[in-house]
């Protein structure tokens, strides 16, 4: 039974309605949608079928039942498009269906590998430790980049967290997108400068599905760490792809979303759908309207919700609940018991609100956040490497970090010892090693530095792929192909490698060729390439 | 006023509260976010707000209003993301708000072309005139492509005209896609052949985000005319996308918007959300459940949604309702009635049960549609041209970068001259230079490569930082100084500094000192020291 997906239906079944035949309806209208005669074979009977595995009646509600169907992940062909439909597609339109539980088997779960930073990883890009984050938006919708700017520059003066764009800024004529994160970053950079606060600028990705990538790369270019995202809006799949492809902070906001939980006898509960999945499909943050404020959620929902993204939960990082919507800086003590250090605290209006200058509101903002949670002294850095995101593909190296890695002879280095350099079965290559030097042992770099060689005759896997390579040749000479260029490299001659470029190294010469490549520490994996 | 966009929203507004504050609370929500107080300009004021046009109680329920707001197209970026959630984005997590009318500028509906082949295009492919369309759905979930084939081939044989897969159908293992597509499409082919007929099968696409365009690529490839979507699982955008790309009949399914009409207080339309939205953005084909079937429609709610759908609408070509969702032969005079010729009479559940040969049964379906509509004769199909995508992100420029940094003499790297180490009234240094090789210049690595040569007697400024620093020592020897450790580093040596170690790097030698380090690329600044 752990090997299914098991979903927890509360449905409202009137007297003289059989509760057995709802949940029936409900375990073939998800699944086969023909009637239990029409289907074929017993084996698709047996295991394509919902199964009903329990009915029980809500204690606190008349004529409401709690139905429990297990579902084989198969089903869902291990891609969001498809779960979601087994989830929610067809009994969407019908009444009083309300999804109040999903248990997903780890099986299913492996598919998506949940948030890359998660709670430590943004806390270790911050540096900022027990204490919550604090965060605002960009707005309003109709000011220029240079308006939209100086508020950026402002909130990082006063030493906010996390500045997003509202999200309704999108590409609009009067505040183009590219215009607008240039010089919001700019600016943040600039203030950052001055302060040495680390603040961060998310600028929001909304745009036609030609162009969204583009934006994604664009932001990379100039150096954003994060962005934010409405997966209701451009689609959930989408989401899950950058926080796969990119090393991108995500904030995800429940833009269009709301009607899955605003009436209490349908939908999907908000702890599942902007909890659970958006957690599960990469998140870092999932902002939602805290109660009290403009919205409709109520404690309960927040406090499930909150949950939902922060419980342990396998190899899936915790993320960031974002409480929003309506909140004032006098809030803060209500939030810190609510949600505690682990939260963003997202003021945006009352913040605008609270004096003329956004630097001296931001400053009053933080000043309510240290006032609510007393200063830490300084996190010790194994305190904070403990803490760090691991790229979930690779496999872990197990050693300690070193100060001093002296050179031995032939080229190793005391204490890391060679590593194979790739599964065989997996890549076609030849007489290569793989020294992981820095980054794989606790290390909190953004990038590893490792050391490869290659034997006479040898040569590397043909491979393209998102991140870059800074190669060093140290020993001997190679030679690098870029698509059909050949680049010779001598000792200490650098290279590097573009995202995308078609690469791959060769040794034709009759002495060992040996270099490091340096490489962002999170980072997609390489798409296989035919022999170049 | 006819230049902007009008939605009509139905509000519950209970006696005591203001209706004209309500009006205004959405016409701020949905656009600037801030306090009517908070908002910069008076141009904002005026030409982004919502502006309330009207406000007027509707007659038959109580307490509740429509009440009409305007908002300037460029708002919504001219990009379906937006769009959305400027329609119903933040409202959507609010109680007792319906769109119930939309009126869209022309400037705003030219930015997407609707329907490529629409009623008439679909008609002459099919060669089928002066009577509805026979449709059935591949099922159930769980059969092999072989099954699928046999039924698809099947209902060819019968007559019918278009056979889609079960929504559910993805890319599951035991019935992968392109085996899927390639059988049932082969099996129709085999059956025209014999029939003459020219019976159309719509393969669903649903996928990961990397994976639908191939998919679609590869339905092209096998000569497949339509395909079925669901535009709230994989991204409504996804659709407009694909409309405009290819020239494919596309009929999109309404799996999972259920929640956005199944409150008549709340939500959207289903006439706006699966007419008139769905239209815009390219479906030919509306599948949308009937009302007396299985689902929660009523007759007005399928009634506007067929209107929606055909009506006269400038170029924007008039699309097919599909009512689906439990219908049976028996429907077939009452769907007569309701939805005309103009219209895909979708059976699936009850055509499998219908016999046990869906041959029969579909000849059975296309004599129930004979008998209420005079035969026409058979016209031949046009031709179609199909475009080849392009990825619209895959080149991108990048400034100053060099992908090749030859060694000169004496450790200078070409196009990278060596840079003043630091400022000099900022720092305490002697005789040490600065060469910034990767990371400066556009490249998106989350790290920067920089060499380092500290002349005999020099030093480096003390310093201590969260980030971290990786030394490679390549020229010459130095000391390393971390706390009270010094570390003598040899050529190719490599050594790490920790977060927040206080560390110095002297060369008390009568060689130069040359080393690489490498730092994040985003990192704070160094608190400076006294001299250790």
């Amino acid at each position: 039974m752990s090997d299914l997906i098991q979903i927890t239906y509360k449905i409202s079944c009137p007297p003289g309605v059989s509760i057995e035949k709802l949940s029936m309806e409900i375990a073939l209208e998800q699944t086969v949608e023909v009637p239990l005669e029409c289907i074929p074979t017993r084996e698709i009977r047996e295991s394509v079928v919902g199964q009903v595995l329990e009915i029980a009646p809500v204690r606190t509600e008349q004529h409401q039942y709690n139905v429990k169907i297990g579902y084989h992940p198969d089903l869902t062909a291990y891609q969001i498009p498809q779960f979601l439909n087994l989830l929610f597609g067809n009994i969407s339109m019908k009444k009083n269906i309300r999804i109040v539980e999903l248990s997903l088997p780890d099986r299913l779960v492996a598919s998506f590998s949940g948030p890359k930073f998660g709670i430590a990883g943004l806390r270790s890009t911050l540096g900022v430790f027990n204490r919550p984050l604090a965060a605002t938006a960009l707005k309003p919708l109709g000011s220029d980049p240079a308006r939209l700017a100086s508020l950026a520059e402002a909130f990082a003066r006063g030493g906010g967290d996390i500045i997003k764009d509202d999200h309704s800024l999108a590409d609009q004529p009067f505040c183009p997108f590219r215009e607008r994160v240039s010089q919001c970053q700019r600016a943040i950079a600039r203030a950052n400068s001055k302060t040495g606060h680390n603040t961060l600028y998310f600028p929001n990705i909304s745009g036609s599905w030609e162009q969204m990538q583009a934006q994604v790369e664009y932001v990379v270019s100039q150096d954003v760490k994060g962005i934010l995202l409405s997966p209701w809006l451009i689609g959930p799949d989408f989401m899950r792809y950058l926080a796969k492809q990119y090393s991108l902070i995500i904030m995800a906001h429940p833009a269009f979303a709301g009607t899955y939980f605003h009436d209490p006898s349908h939908g999907i509960k908000p702890a599942i759908l902007l909890g659970t999945l958006f957690r599960w499909w990469g998140a870092d943050i999932s902002v939602f309207p805290n109660y009290g404020g403009r919205f409709s959620f109520n404690p309960q929902d927040c406090r499930e919700l909150s949950q939902a993204l922060r419980e342990p939960w396998g190899n899936i990082l915790p993320a960031w609940p974002a409480p929003a919507g309506g909140m004032s800086l006098d809030n803060i003590g209500e939030m810190k018991k609510e949600y505690g250090q682990d939260a963003i605290y997202l003021i945006g209006g009352a913040l605008l609100k609270h004096s003329q200058d956004l630097s001296v509101s931001t400053r009053d903002f933080m000043e309510a956040i240290h006032s609510n949670f007393p200063k830490q002294p300084e996190v010790s850095a194994k305190e904070m490497i403990s803490k760090r995101p691991q790229h979930s593909w690779a496999e872990k190296s197990f050693g300690k970090i070193l100060e001093h890695l002296p050179l031995q002879d032939d080229f190793c280095w005391t204490g890391r010892d060679p590593f194979e350099y790739k599964q065989k079965e997996q890549a076609d290559f030849k007489d290569i090693t793989r020294h992981e030097l820095i980054g794989r042992y606790g290390e909190s770099t953004s990038f590893d530095l490792r050391y490869f060689q290659i034997e006479p005759k040898g040569y590397s896997s043909p491979e393209k792929h998102r991140h870059e390579h800074v190669i060093i040749c140290i020993r001997g000479q190679g030679i690098l192909r870029q698509g059909n260029k050949a680049i010779l490299l001598k000792e200490h001659d650098i290279a590097y490698v573009p995202p995308f470029q078609e690469h791959q190294l060769k040794n034709e010469s009759d002495q060992p060729f040996g270099f490091f490549c340096i490489v962002d520490h999170v980072r997609d994996r390489p798409i296989k390439l035919g022999v170049i």
